[in-house]
């Protein structure tokens, strides 16, 4: 092992849950000197400078990146394109460039096509840890510790980029995962992005209700539960809706034919194909959700 | 108010998770003096016996209700009509039955039919609360304090009885509340048994693929949480489906319109649609769900 990398300025790129755990995790180890936090919401960039989040706040992205060392586009992945083609005349020939993307098959291809000769300084990466809710004053160091975090060099990626990188992200406590980008969408597209549309819609039926407040009145800590993901932000969760939706229009397919299938045994008061449902997903939460999560 | 009854035999049938705690909250608060467990199993009797929860163990209902000041049945609701017309010829004049069922409209049907002219005593009533676990060894005194009890006395029951079940169910730390049984079982179908279908059919959805493994190794939390009820009882859970069947068809009819129209949105890659219900849901959720839950 090389000693580890010191990073003089780093920029973050949305200063959002993601974005301002990572400049915290960094901080705290030591690994980097100035922070710029780049965003378009100034209650936000204020947030973030007076918890000491980031040391400096910017609104331009490109006047920000100037002679940075690392730069953590933390935005929605529908901003990335757009925040690609701005930093890319500016950048210096060092400086290295990653995302948090929740959708790597679009974020690639937009950085590939906006980043020009830049690309091979671009390493796309995505950390699986997040909470229900958004911004710079739900960022805290430990988010990302034990967490996975996909990383994704592509064949033009430069050896010293990745280094960095996932110097970067091992110092956050996560832990490396590579995947190809195809199969990543696929994945999570299924264990994350879809479960996030059913708790929207679940919750956004039952608030049509005339009743609804009433209803909710009831409620207790199963539907809390189930529905917690739906605190999310909508912005985000659009994009990466959007951005994934080839895999998660026929995870909706899936969706929908349980459901029926469901209503179907219902309608027929067939009590042993619901029990027969239920029971394959309870063995199946408890051999592959339940003692990972302990 | 009067001095707190005293209960000297309660007998639980179906000392599961709802019925365990129940008999340790009545034996914390000193409100009882033996408690006698009816069920199935033999291994969850002797681990209630075992960890104090009941005070003798009985596999049959008729005889263990002899002389009982309480009976509260805490099996799965398919279960209560067999139960009442065990207990029915056997019970003292003064015994006061009461019921932990989900479902209330198909209970009392039940118990009007079975207990016949000992249906006057019979107090139905609904506990909201629980955890994914079941079985005695799951079972804790708090698990009602703060919580709400659905009591919906019949106009045929006596006071004496509904003084009981009330007291008994306060001693436990619950608050109670009042509903008729029809909107009762519309209420619970919405923010209870529709969310457990949906869980697991979220579950169900992702256990069948063949990579079903390796996909949920890459899950976090927000799936866990989303799918935490499924690890409820599928035995259970069929019965309150089953019972509560109308109601439930036509909220998976309002669950399947909003997957189809998240689908709609999807395939036309129409990120406005997908957003304005993301945000409607959580607004709703934020503003009904949070605040009450902290």
């Amino acid at each position: 092992m090389t000693a580890k990398p010191r990073i003089n300025r780093l920029v973050v790129i949305g200063v959002g849950l993601i974005g301002g755990s990572f400049a915290l995790a960094l901080k705290k180890a030591r690994m980097v000197k100035t922070v710029v936090g780049v965003g378009r919401s100034r209650k936000n960039l204020n947030d973030a400078l007076r918890l000491g989040v980031i040391d400096r706040a910017e609104t331009d992205a490109a006047k920000a990146v100037a002679d940075a060392d690392l730069v953590l586009v933390g935005a929605p992945v529908g901003q990335m394109p757009g925040i690609f083609a701005r930093i890319a005349p500016v950048l210096s020939p060092h400086t290295v460039v990653t995302d948090a993307g929740s959708t790597k098959q679009d974020v690639i291809a937009a950085a590939r096509k906006h980043l020009g000769a830049h690309f091979p300084m671009f390493v796309p990466a995505h950390p699986i840890a997040g909470t229900e809710h958004s911004g710079a004053a739900a960022a805290f160091p430990e988010l990302f510790r034990g967490r996975n975090l996909i990383l994704l060099p592509q064949k033009e990626t430069r050896a010293a980029a990745l280094r960095l990188v996932r110097a970067a992200w091992t110092a956050c406590g996560a832990r490396i995962v590579r995947l190809e980008a195809a199969e990543h969408d696929e994945i999570f597209g299924a264990v994350s992005h879809l479960p996030h549309i059913i708790a929207f819609a679940l919750v956004h039926q039952l608030a049509q209700r005339r009743d609804a407040k009433r209803l909710l009145g009831f409620s207790g800590g199963g539907l809390r539960d189930t529905v917690r993901i739906a605190g999310s932000s909508p912005e985000m969760w659009r994009d990466i809706c959007i951005a994934n939706r080839t895999a998660l229009v026929s995870l909706l397919d899936g969706s929908i034919s349980e459901l029926e299938a469901a209503r179907a045994a219902l309608a027929a008061g067939d009590g042993e194909a619901l029990e027969a449902m239920f029971r394959a997903a309870r063995a199946a939460r408890e051999r592959w959700l339940v003692r990972k999560t302990k």
